[in-house]
């Protein structure tokens, strides 16, 4: 096991009516006035965000919104953002939605103080020392950035989409969970949601670390139950307790509890974030095609932890690796493909990609080598582009 | 699902070395004088102690010190901290051991402001509003106090055994984890927390709460876990994986991840608390004669999650339920035996129980009715008893 250090200070609040807990802890915060950041329209046609706008008035506290931040989120709204709670002196911020709404929310909080440009931080030429503190209401189970201290930003200039991780600067201080919010999700979105959050747990799972049994079983006991508990959300959408097992389990996925003293590979997301920069496709979908592509690219070399992961995460009995392997990365595809996402390119609406300029930008962006399992060039990188196209 | 909020703020540093890393945390959380807490002699005869004495020195931090902690800690050394403090006008604590080393820091950390008898918040007359800042060095994995807002204290006039539960004032700032200084453990010792840490998670897992398949794997899998490892710990007591498994595995046993959106049970602890009050027994050893005496009771009327424990946790595959149990009762018990605990009253040393008097003070101390799986009368907390003396 890796030495490591964790620290995850944001408070959970969980179940029926917890949006309505916002304002109660923005105001136990000190916080006076606050951004609301928010997406497209559900959120205004389902009075969530007249709701929360009330709370706060009741609580004293006073707000600006900036709405319209889409999926795969660009960086003209952050600097939008940065201008708006720099005129309007704003305190803190409050991000209503998903992923991308608390990414871009994060990238502003980071961002007000900051005298240099924003952008900075996520290629890596600052680190976020300070910020505004941050609260969410979630509606959308999938990228588990309400419990971590990471964003990911799309610069529309040369559509280079980057991640930031910090220890602990952007961690929101508090985020609302109900699942409730959940249950108008369309289909697709929810199952790209929950395949975003699997992969998220495998990144870390698929590791070169040795003798991290406590971790991995944590990983394996994760997935097993979004394995368990997907089936019911697809079938039933107002299953209070399937989604509620579902949205913890998403936060879980990727608040770090999953990746203490591993090394971690994240591949699978850099590949796939060429792939949505360029193709604008669904973030969680195109992991759907891109994570089956890598581990079987993976298994022709090391096959050992694709194996464990088909014998304990989808009780596959066979004792020869590769073949433990293979099968579970078929259980693994015919799983995606039940809960309706693609497992190509073709299905994922991409009938011709440019599998040269993908390996060229994903290099280019994320240097010579990516991947903590498995290192890969290249020439690898081209190939699993090539095993998702098929 | 129950709703739930959860906030565990605790920066871990785990690894080589972290303990050198507790004067830079405590500096930089700008604390000036603090209280060493430890327990007995190994600290001092290791040259942890001294070590940390330096590196305090080093960082500017003025101390004073308070050893002698026992196991099952009693309130004496509690009033004796909380005098010292004061006279001292000490600004924070430092706990340098185990759970009772660890719980006693937190007893005069909430102590030392109050006006009233720190008792008050072990008995419920009073919460913890305000403590003094908290930081850990562990050296014994067991108790999880390191990562949780408890702590039990014996009250030494009547001997009574009453634990705390704060939501976040008594949860250590930070808690420094080094596999290397749980290599000198003696072997009972070492079993005794492992016991202490798979029965944390047992409290939880045993749940009436339904549909909470997230938190049942996660429990399952540390427990998988915690059985693979700790063979090696005791065959090989400086491995130092299966040491690093074991440590994170009692952190995040007792830290409230496996506790999120269920009622949980606590019977075994509370019946154990009344033994090792009464007998001065080590409570990791105790829980290990008292767990599976409660599981066997519970059996015969609410056979199902222990069923569930038996084919997840012990790959037991009989499918009538009260069978299952019983065989992975059987399982639980050979894995205690096989790793040098007791799994009677007379391994534990205890020839002739007073059960009656066991019964009356489990009951005065804790009302009419324990346990939240299975709700336990005297009449079967004493059958219970029984079962373990056998």
């Amino acid at each position: 096991m890796n030495n490591f250090t964790f620290c995850t200070p944001t408070r959970y609040v969980f179940g029926h009516g917890a949006e309505e807990k916002a304002a109660e802890l923005a105001a136990a915060a000190g916080w006076k006035k606050i951004m609301i950041v928010y997406g497209g329209q559900s959120a205004i046609r389902s009075g969530l965000l007249d709701r929360v706008k009330k709370s706060l008035d009741a609580a004293g506290i006073s707000h600006v919104s900036l709405g319209g931040i889409r999926p795969n989120p660009t960086d003209d709204k952050v600097y939008e953002g940065i201008t708006l709670g720099r005129d309007e002196n704003i305190d803190a911020m409050l991000a209503v939605g998903g992923g991308s709404v608390i990414d871009t929310a994060k990238a502003i909080a980071g961002g007000i103080p900051y005298a240099g440009d924003f952008w900075d931080f996520y290629c890596g030429k600052a680190t976020v020392n300070e910020a505004l503190p941050l609260g969410v209401i979630l509606t959308i189970p999938a990228a588990g950035s309400e419990g971590s201290g990471n964003s990911v930003i799309t610069r529309l200039d040369g559509l280079r989409k980057l991640s930031l991780r910090t220890d602990t600067a952007l961690r929101p201080k508090f985020a609302c969970l109900n699942p409730e919010l959940t249950f108008t999700l369309p289909p697709y979105q929810t199952a790209s949601g929950i395949a975003d959050m699997m992969v998220h747990i495998m990144e870390r799972y698929f590791s070169p670390t040795e003798q991290v049994e406590v971790t991995d079983r944590l990983c394996e006991g994760l997935l097993k139950a979004i394995i368990e508990e997907a089936p019911k959300v697809m079938s039933d959408p107002q299953n209070y307790d399937a989604r509620a097992n579902i949205m913890w389990s998403g936060t879980l996925a990727h608040n770090g509890i999953c990746g203490c003293g591993r090394q971690e590979d994240w591949a699978s997301h850099f590949i796939e974030h060429e792939l949505s920069a360029l193709y604008d496709v669904t973030h969680g979908a195109g992991l759907a095609v891109i994570t089956p592509a890598w581990m079987t690219y993976v298994t022709t070399i090391l096959p050992a932890k694709v194996a464990q992961f088909a014998r304990r995460v989808f009780d596959v009995t066979e004792s020869d690796d590769t073949k433990a392997a293979t099968e579970g990365i078929a259980r693994l595809r015919s799983f995606f493909h039940s809960i309706g996402l693609p497992i190509t390119m073709k299905e994922l609406g991409i009938e011709n990609p440019d599998i040269t300029r993908l390996v060229t930008k994903l290099h280019e962006n994320k240097g010579p080598q990516i991947g903590g399992y498995l290192p890969l060039d290249a020439k690898a990188t081209e190939a699993i582009f090539r095993l998702a196209a098929e």
